[in-house]
């Protein structure tokens, strides 16, 4: 196995696995680099956030999506740097591995637009870490309503504000909306969770602007249906400790959540090769990195310009066919056949709000409200890893349908003493007990 | 509802939650008190432990189950004192309650026998955070092991000791070996997970003591089939970060799990009444404590004693009992009736080896091998609190059972950066990454 090629994929979600189930049985050798032992199904995390799932419904250990493959090792470890020079990618613990091909699949993080301290006040939603924390600070929310006396801070601490109307944005507060109206809404004394405001702030002038315009209008119907506020054309420009501001209104809130832009990952922005003002690397059209035909970038890491302006969104469909590809071309080149530029096959575009409305669009079908929410559930079982899982979920998601009830309403990581009088201690205190995370250089937009 | 009796249940496991139950509708107004805002099924913790349930599994949360329950409140909150002379119960908050009558269900931690040290390097069982604690160490031991060149530090990494040999050190001893024969089997390239020692230290002369001999060498041999090295009349003499000293043998091992014994809470310690060698307090026949005709102590919280000496042992059905049989004897209170003693009505104890072997005994019936583990089965799903936990549960057996898959095999809680040279310092760099504690005055064999 030493004198052939060695592929080395860094991050192991969509495009990552998809390119080293590609390349398995191909005479090459893989190493799958990640920081996690488990591939994460993103579009479900909103599902964990408000406690519909639990996280082990939605990850599957990357050993065990890989096991089968005999050319395909699991490395877990986390890659500091590439060197294009040498060949090589340095890992954390001080070793580092060569390559003869390197595919970048190392995905997003939520981004703050220059203003990294907000990520403290208003967690956003892309690992499994920051689904527990959001799942957390919104039932830890409810419970401290419900032993506040000052009906000032106990309204703060009843409004959730959701920030960014995109997809992500809607699911949230759409599932927001159900967990207090629904879930919990039998569950306190003090209280009445239905009172709770759930506000989704958005600043262009339409939600979900990727779909058709009735689409999203309907979207934007039915959240008002489920108690959404839906604030369009409003910017958020300060959060702080007692809530959000809107330009010059300040909406008092204890939990904020944001869903409003995303940026590449700290390593392929240091690679020096040209990206966007998201860090993304600008690629060539056949995925790999101006000026290095060995090295590619993919899904959430690679700006790819399409014809006539603007460039492939960061959709798990993308992520996977760009993984494929980037593996058909390494094959390529490895038998002297010239490398192919990538086409996307655009299978259409999802997103659901609540537990039976969603939409759906591709070329020809628009799908709205339960049609579009049948069509969100079928794709997304059929594309969620492994089959138990999709059974498990399948039967959660029945349950809820039916019940309303939320199977994963566990607050953990310690203990949190409720009932401190200011609201920023309070929240400092919360804070503080955040779960553990990666160490700052490696994340860019951190905790400071 | 001011003016009626205000009972005050400090725990939301099986004691305080049957209580509580007892309770509901009767003409009191009843508080629980957790610092969890879940009850947990305690019995299946190992399951959690060893990636074959998620937490959510086995967790149902407290205000939930008692949602229907209009007399009933559930307070999310840290019991630090009880002041028997003010009838009151003060919170880490700073707030306190006034009780007229108190039912202490705060369980118990385990205990390390006067070396508090070891927590550290040899977690227990007992919380939902220790399960996900000791996924973590398992999990990882294996990726380190994966990329460890010297073979004897391999080696320990792959040697897993348990001591205890009770129910749950039997039943985590037998799901790590099925987890490392079978579950991971193929999942690694540069080691042999089947090669992984998995050692069972008791320092009596059998395992499972509280069983009928026959069954207890039953289990034995099962565990001996499943390739668990069972020392017998075996005591840990030292824990460290190399591993344990039995006597003067050192047993070179990178995971110890701790399950030889438990004490109180400390809370029910500083009561002022007697209690034994553990913490417990000595309860009278009804249940109250000396002296105080309004308190009460249940559950793993109380020792109580037994004719022919001994007392009952620390069971879940026990606590169950003795909650309704508390909450009985405040109604006899409050309608001027005598208090009545508690009898246990012994229902049999059970455990589990391995995942088609189990034991089973009542005072009729000794059950080994796959009846006593369909027994076990049965008595567990019928006893998990919540119908769509149960079905779920079920589901993720039966698809264990056929394809010796654990579903949760995630590792939470940051990154880790395997591959540091000396074990100790690796050791120390893991445990500052454990997921935050109780703070330390509330948990008495703390790390420190």
């Amino acid at each position: 196995m030493a004198n052939v090629p060695h592929v080395v994929i860094v991050g192991g979600g969509f495009g990552g696995l998809f390119a080293a189930r590609r390349l398995a049985d191909e005479p090459v050798r893989v190493t799958v680099i990640d920081r996690q032992n488990y591939h994460l199904f993103q579009p479900l995390l909103y599902q964990v956030a408000t406690a519909g799932l639990s996280g082990g419904d939605i990850a599957a250990p990357i050993r065990a999506v890989l096991a089968g493959k005999a050319n395909v090792e699991v490395h877990l470890g986390d890659v500091t740097e590439v060197s294009l020079s040498s060949k090589t990618v340095a890992l954390a613990d001080g070793t580092s591995l060569a390559y003869d091909f390197l595919v970048l699949a190392t995905g997003a993080r939520h981004a703050y637009f220059g203003h990294p301290e907000w990520e403290q006040l208003a967690p956003g939603l892309k690992s499994l870490d920051d689904a527990l924390e959001i799942r957390r600070r919104v039932l830890l929310a409810f419970e401290a309503a419900e032993l506040e006396k000052d009906p000032v801070r106990q309204a703060a601490l009843l409004t959730f504000v959701v920030v960014g109307g995109g997809p992500t944005g809607v699911e949230l507060a759409g599932a927001l909306a159900e967990l207090s109206r629904y879930t919990v809404a039998r569950d306190f004394r003090a209280i009445d969770p239905k009172r709770a405001r759930v506000v989704l702030v958005e600043a262009g002038g339409r939600l979900l602007t990727a779909f058709d315009g009735k689409l999203s209008k309907g979207a934007e119907q039915e959240l008002a249906r489920l108690g959404v506020e839906v604030r369009l054309s409003t910017r958020v420009t300060d959060v702080t400790a007692e809530g959000v501001n809107l330009g010059t209104e300040p909406l008092p809130a204890r939990t904020v959540l944001w869903a409003a832009g995303v940026e590449a990952s700290a390593l392929v922005k240091k690679l020096g090769a040209e990206h966007d003002r998201q860090g993304r690397v600008v690629v060539n059209p056949d995925l790999t990195i101006p000026g290095n035909g060995s090295v590619y970038a993919i899904g959430d890491a690679a700006h790819f310009a399409v014809e006539g302006g603007g460039m492939l969104p960061g959709l798990a469909p993308v992520a996977m066919q760009q993984g494929r590809h980037a593996a058909e071309n390494i094959l390529a080149s490895l038998e002297g056949r010239p490398r192919r530029p990538f086409h996307y096959v655009d299978k259409g575009i999802m997103a659901t709000v609540g537990r039976a409305a969603g939409l759906a669009q591709t070329r020809r079908l628009r799908l709205g409200g339960m049609l579009g929410w049948l069509a969100w559930l079928f794709v997304h079982l059929i594309f969620l890893i492994g089959f138990r899982n999709r059974l498990l979920v399948l039967i959660q998601w029945a349950w809820a349908y039916v019940t309303y009830q939320r199977s994963s309403r566990l607050i953990m990581g310690g203990v949190w003493r409720p009932g401190e009088p200011t609201v920023p201690e309070r929240e400092q205190a919360l804070l503080g007990r955040a779960p553990p995370r990666p160490a700052a250089e490696e994340r860019p937009a951190e905790r400071h």
